[in-house]
């Protein structure tokens, strides 16, 4: 039998609920402001607006070719589930009012640093989106798509004079798919999310110690021991990068060496530096195989590999990784220690060097510039290899430098779970980059995020890209001057809205996740404490969860596995104590705040019966005991507050500590509500 | 700019709001009742559960194909998505603890009547599914399925030994996609359905006025000319028949005629009985366009198209439509009146049986066995013909009691909105059926839900058919005697969560739309509304829009297109009203009454201006308006009968007329409130 809940009274917490949640319109958006993302280059809003409804007809004019005409049917498409009109077919026989005028083509394998500009004028009665070639159409598209409003007169768009294009050339999102295997669909949704918010590279990082994900026909070993059977066959990394091509996308590939590479060594061992066998990776964090350098038929097979590959991926650019070389193989290998002596390599990260002296040279042999992360980077290194960088703006700096152009990444690893504004507000030209010279700056071609996958799988990816990934994407479009946090969330609220249409709707699965976690159909008060939890930042998890209990085929089913890395209500109830602390808090939001304590304090009482029916939810009953305690002492903070009562030093001293205590970890979640009643309990007054 | 609703206090309707979801689990389940639907044939339970980790292995025992390795792996996956453990690959490898046992192969083409059935055996051990072939495996899979629940000890199947086979051998879905055109994916999603709900044929309306959806290679203008563009390809059609023979469903296609048949006609002109030249049709209703039976190259053409059709779809079953002729273009052709006179053909309806004798020969020839709607019964009706019936089961009794076969349809047309009870309710051997002789009642081979599509489109016609099409399917599984409405409901909650799984996730659409109507990226005043107003049931959409302004490129984004057919918030309503008329109310219901009507009543204020931003809403304006002045009649009742006070006869007159007139369908809705306010006022006393 399945067990429903009796959640009658959880309905009651729904009321303070909502409470926080809906005060979204309290910030007035500015009149010169679009509600889209990325922001243009230049708006200029007029009166009035151009009404869609049936009528609504789209024409190409000026150069064209099949890939503009499929951007005119999804364009059609995205545009009829927007507005609920059907439009996919008879807006092209319509008499046309959206007219799209493009110069002409743009390069046949897309280029980076193309022009991406586009026109887009829109009047009460015409559409003109114009630009020199197809990838400024691609932009237009989509930045009227995110313009389309319902209005008391229908759906319609703005009235508007738009000027835009990027800051950078290179925008990208990387997708480890070696952790945890990524299918094609969920790929192909990210392209759609990318192609929304304008990104332009996506970056497939195929190969690592935990699985090979591309069938190599030279060597069918590499996937066929080097994974459990989940990888891309050619035709369908063809159709991945057709795919991304119609989006105005490349595709960079990542084979990470010489390190990363256990997967590779499952079915070729004669590349390893230390003994065979080896077993595909099951668990995370960094591992010690690494090819060996030394020996030339590492290279006579390199050589093939990245023929066959550099022909299967049209990019001009190929990533060969090059992180996080422990060196232990090397070490303990003799031959390999004798090599060293003999060749005057003094340390690892010499022959580390030699290695990618000579692969840059076949890569550069097979008519492809050479990517790599911040270790790559040698005095030495060709001036044309790119450096990605893991290590930040100094390292990416110190590249500049030198010479060389480079991408940055760290601050933007959406899997780190860190709060948007954090990556909204990191540029690629900030700190140490802002200290370089205006040639040194543009060798900073722009930025990736990266989604490592040990804690992702196909079903919860998504939901930690999007909407994030948006504000990641405004930074390497919008001018620099774009960096208002508040007009970003407020945004970002609306462009998550959107993405639905982009088959991006992360609220659906957070239910179904919900559901399934509970047993109950429709479990609110877990959703009550759900809001106000959230994973920890940075690398706590690894920390916590990374020995040898977690593998690549353990549950990603907890609830960390499905909160947002950002608590949407927390932080609005940081900004309620904000202003109370401040002294500058309205009655109502007096109100509001003890409301929502009131809320968290009482939902403990109902979420107890539920959590102990499930074991997927048995480890959060001391989070949301917390939750109460936390709440209790908050309401008591407010109330001394109010009534400007001193307190008993001890007493409030005790609670800092419970407090404290509160905002360890447990169950790899965070109670996101701590932190700012303890501001609260920090503002009373003691006698 | 996108205009944020101000939707603070909307947050506090949630109160009530909930409070009415959410008494779920008021009906306790029997303890023999398990928590699926449709519910089999016999199941005994045990003690105890079979528990479901990453170490779940399944084999395949004695008669395997393809088919059963592809429905293991479907099985795993469905598995994985209900558990969130990554089971899809492991579980292959892995000891077994679930035995598939399968004694042999079925019919290369599924047949009518082959045994279903399988056994299903739950120990704390082990699982045992055995089937005398692929079928019965195919739906102890799906039962097991529903089966998974959460625990404290994990995710586990109960203890339980299952017998199950079907109660009728059709167990159908119509799906019309001619007024509306359906994807392929939209067909698979529901493909997908029918599997967990043990459904096995697909009936898959191909042709009719508004359009002809399929290649035909020996008439190629059928589709280029008698569609919009939206056609299956004939590589299309066999992917459809291949997914459907992977889940056990049969796929009977129809291509009505003699009538239903001007998208033939727009590239046939010379088979039809006007003149040329014709229109695909964009109205609804009955056409006049008709095929012209005294031609013998009529039957020319239909000889080559039925043989190529037949060679399409394997199914021994060939549906020719035959409804709704209305005679006037024979009436009016002068040559058809004196063919008619010549051949001593009094009537339309001879005529008619003239042609579908013709028709039914060449369907023969080409080894299929006809089948056709009520109109085409005639005495001399071969006896192989199966009738399926619109016209209900008088109708179709005749046709068992003439000796031909025949199925149910009309009493369950998802299309027209009548309460799921209703659909469950009627019996394919109810009523007048039930008065035949075992015989007779054998030839009723079971029945068919209907969906037509003149008001739902890609978009929406799954939120139409799902959950709803589970109560259908057991209604023609289970046995006569499984008819606890209390039961279904309950049941059918959870198998509405459960379809998520299955990618019939409805509430995320409605979401999506209420979101779009509105412009508000959480519509909360919007969402309480919505949950109380209903389309009206049967025809009354037809009568009210099926004229000159609705055509079949209509938006159908409107508010009667998003909600469900039955609202539950105004069922349980209803149920607590006459809980209270019965004078056996508790304390609680009656409060519960109070906060239900507050929540309406006040719904209004927060409503109305959000309703005048969008033109999509503008229309509902009255109707909100009028649930208000509904609730506050209902609060006045519920205070006169707690009070037991009497009322003015002419107040208590005027109020129940007002009622009345809340009840007339504005914006093609219903209030569903106003008749159990209705309720109320009759059982207030007058002095």
């Amino acid at each position: 039998m399945i067990k429903l809940s009796s959640a009658r009274f959880g309905c009651f917490l729904f009321l303070a609920y909502c409470l926080l949640t809906f005060p979204r319109g309290s910030r007035a958006q500015t009149a010169a402001e679009l509600p889209i993302m990325p922001l243009p280059a230049q708006a200029v809003q007029g009166q009035g607006q151009f009404k869609i409804d049936g009528h609504f007809g789209i024409a190409l004019q000026g150069y064209t070719e099949p890939r503009l005409l499929r951007a005119r049917q999804r364009f059609l498409d995205t545009l009829s589930r927007e507005t609920g009109i059907p439009l996919w077919r008879q807006a092209q026989f319509n008499q046309p009012d959206f007219i799209i005028q493009t110069a002409g083509r743009s390069d046949s394998v897309q280029q980076l640093g193309e022009d991406e500009s586009y026109h887009l004028e829109v009047t009460p009665t015409q559409v003109r989106l114009t630009a020199p070639n197809p990838l400024g159409v691609l932009h237009g598209l989509q930045t009227f798509l995110l313009l389309v409003r319902t209005t008391p007169q229908g759906f319609s768009v703005p009235v508007v004079a738009i000027d835009d294009q990027p800051r950078f050339p290179w925008r990208g999102l990387m997708i480890d798919v070696s952790r945890h295997f990524i299918p094609i669909p969920v790929i192909e949704h990210d392209l759609d999310g990318m192609e929304a918010v304008k990104l332009n590279v996506f970056h497939w990082h195929l190969s690592d110690d935990q699985g090979f994900r591309v069938e190599s026909k030279k060597f069918p070993l590499l996937q066929e021991k080097g994974s459990d059977g989940l990888y891309y066959t050619q035709d369908q990394i063809r159709q991945v990068i057709d795919y991304a091509r119609d989006r105005g996308i490349r595709v960079v590939p990542e084979f990470d060496m010489p390190c990363h590479t256990t997967s590779w060594f499952v079915g070729y061992p004669q590349l390893a530096s230390g003994p065979a066998p080896y077993h595909i990776a099951i668990h995370m964090g960094v591992h010690s195989a690494a090819m060996d350098p030394t020996k030339e038929s590492t290279y006579k097979f390199l050589n093939v590999f990245i023929g066959e590959m550099a022909n299967l991926f049209p990019d001009q650019y190929f990533h060969i990784g090059g992180d996080e070389c422990n060196g232990k193989e090397w070490n303990a290998n003799p031959q390999i220690q004798s090599f060293m002596k003999a060749h005057g390599l003094a340390t690892n990260a010499a022959l580390q060097a030699y290695f990618t002296a000579k692969v840059q040279k076949l890569v550069a042999k097979h008519h492809k510039i050479m990517e790599g992360w911040d270790e790559v980077l040698q005095p030495e290194t060709p001036k044309d290899v790119v450096i990605q960088s893991w290590r930040g703006l100094a390292s990416l700096s110190q590249a500049a430098r030198q010479g060389n152009r480079g991408i940055l990444s760290t601050p933007y690893y959406l899997n780190l779970d860190f709060p948007t504004s954090r990556y909204y507000l990191a540029d690629p030209l900030g700190d140490e980059a802002a200290t370089l010279d205006p040639e040194q700056k543009s060798r900073i071609l722009g930025g990736e995020a990266a989604m490592w996958s040990e804690y992702v799988s196909a079903e919860t990816i998504n939901s930690q890209i999007w909407p994030y990934l948006a504000a990641v994407a405004e930074r390497f479009w919008s001018p620099q001057l774009v960096r208002d946090v508040d007009s970003m969330y407020s945004r970002l609220a609306i462009v998550s809205w959107r993405l639905g249409y982009y088959g991006l709707n992360s609220g659906a699965d957070v239910n179904g996740m919900l559901q399934r976690m509970s047993g109950d159909p429709d479990p609110v008060p877990l959703k009550v404490f759900a809001a106000v939890v959230g994973p920890p930042s940075g690398y706590t998890r690894y920390r916590l969860e990374g020995g040898e209990t977690y593998t690549t085929s353990t549950p990603l089913n907890r609830l960390v596995d499905v909160v947002p890395p950002e608590s949407e209500t927390a932080r609005k109830f940081r900004d309620l104590v904000q202003q109370i602390v401040a002294g500058k808090a309205t009655a109502q939001q007096w109100q509001q705040a003890r409301q929502w304590l009131t809320l968290w304090r009482d939902n403990d009482a109902q979420l107890q019966p539920l959590l102990v029916q499930s074991e997927l939810t048995q480890e959060l009953v001391p989070l949301s005991h917390d939750l109460n305690q936390v709440a209790v002492i908050g309401l008591q903070a407010l109330d001394d507050l109010e009534n400007s009562r001193t307190v008993d030093a001890q007493d409030r001293q005790h609670n800092l500590e419970l407090l404290k205590s509160a905002e360890q970890p447990r169950a790899v979640l965070l109670d996101m509500i701590a932190p700012s009643v303890e501001l609260l309990v920090q503002a009373t007054r003691t006698e």
